[in-house]
């Protein structure tokens, strides 16, 4: 019996997560109430409060929750030896965190990537919010940059840059891809992996000019 | 007289769009009124109406001259023979970028990355704005696929990746790297050359597998 209702409660919770992150996704935290909430989750005041105190409870969740999921990939990742080579990665964690979300959907288009920029957004003046996310990002950066000093160590990246202006990069290219799918609809990952493994086969002409002749 | 006139035109102008830009990255476009506009650039009500009618011409005039900007800066770097390699194109057009607005600021900080989260934002729910940008990004994309073509034919880039999957890589780690800036704070865009360059040096190991291990 305790098992059922401990999956049952797990489902309901579930699916307040859910329903807040489509309002989210949609008209964004500051515009979003608790009605609207309950109304798109199609719950009770009191089913709903019984999980989440309010909105910043439920965002708080939402972006741990993904963050969370973000850390523990790289964790692993960084763990294993060789780790998988950058594209690779990428396309892996970024596709499976798209993918668990793939049924929330905004106007028929994920609102995973459209939830992330409305959250960028709401971080801009709250301050609780920008704590979680700093905390997240910190933490994805630095297990991004263990993994880097794992290649460099290796011999298969070049070991004259700093770590973390590397995992600084790699994060920023994922962000960038959510932005521009929320911004001009949606794109598949393998995308992103085309363009990065195309990245790392550039190769350096002899005697490259430091600057270039742009004007 | 007619050419110190114009100049006056001209400067008043900035003036406006300056403050304008200060503006919405503070507060994002929604939540800004002409009123908190006039307040910013200390003008009339008549002397900024005399320039542009409200809100949405003032950010569609922000916005186009930061992408016109961008957009001639690739369409200048396609033209080169050779154009400069990914990491020193992407750092020189940010830089400049970042450079030509770092006197407009919120909080003590760049307001550049701040605007732009907001623009995207505000993009989310505005029709007429999304226009804008997906003109501006479509054209800045193919003119990075242009200057992939050329690193392919010249044999400085694998060729048998799609040039707009590269194109829209590129983009993203710069879109990336300006939403990291908002959220955590300033960063050098040496940073993220450093990065770009030390994926460039990846070497793909032998036998690599074509999916890791990774859970």
């Amino acid at each position: 019996m305790a098992r059922v209702s401990q999956a049952h409660l797990d489902a309901r919770r579930r699916q307040i997560l859910d329903g807040a992150a489509v309002c989210f996704a949609r008209n964004g935290f500051h515009a979003t109430s608790m009605q609207d909430v309950l109304k798109e989750v199609d719950l009770s005041a009191g089913a709903v409060y019984r999980y989440f105190s309010g909105k910043e409870e439920l965002i708080a969740a939402i972006v741990s929750e993904v963050l969370g999921q973000v850390r523990t990939s790289f964790e692993e990742a960084a763990r294993l030896d060789p780790p998988p080579p950058p594209d690779v990665l990428v396309t892996e964690v970024l596709g499976r965190t798209l993918a668990a979300r793939a049924s929330l959907t905004v106007d028929g288009k994920p609102a995973f990537p459209r939830l992330v920029v409305q959250v960028w957004t709401e971080t801009l003046r709250n301050d609780e919010l920008a704590a979680i996310l700093r905390e997240g990002y910190c933490a994805v950066r630095a297990a991004w940059g263990r993994i880097v000093e794992v290649y460099q160590a290796a011999g298969t990246m070049r070991a004259d840059v700093p770590p973390d202006h590397v995992a600084r990069t790699m994060i920023a290219v994922v962000l960038g891809f959510l932005a521009q799918q929320s911004l001009f609809g949606p794109a598949p990952v393998e995308v992103l992996g085309d363009g990065l493994r195309a990245l790392m086969s550039v190769s350096e002409a002899e005697g490259r000019p430091v600057r270039s002749q742009l004007g």
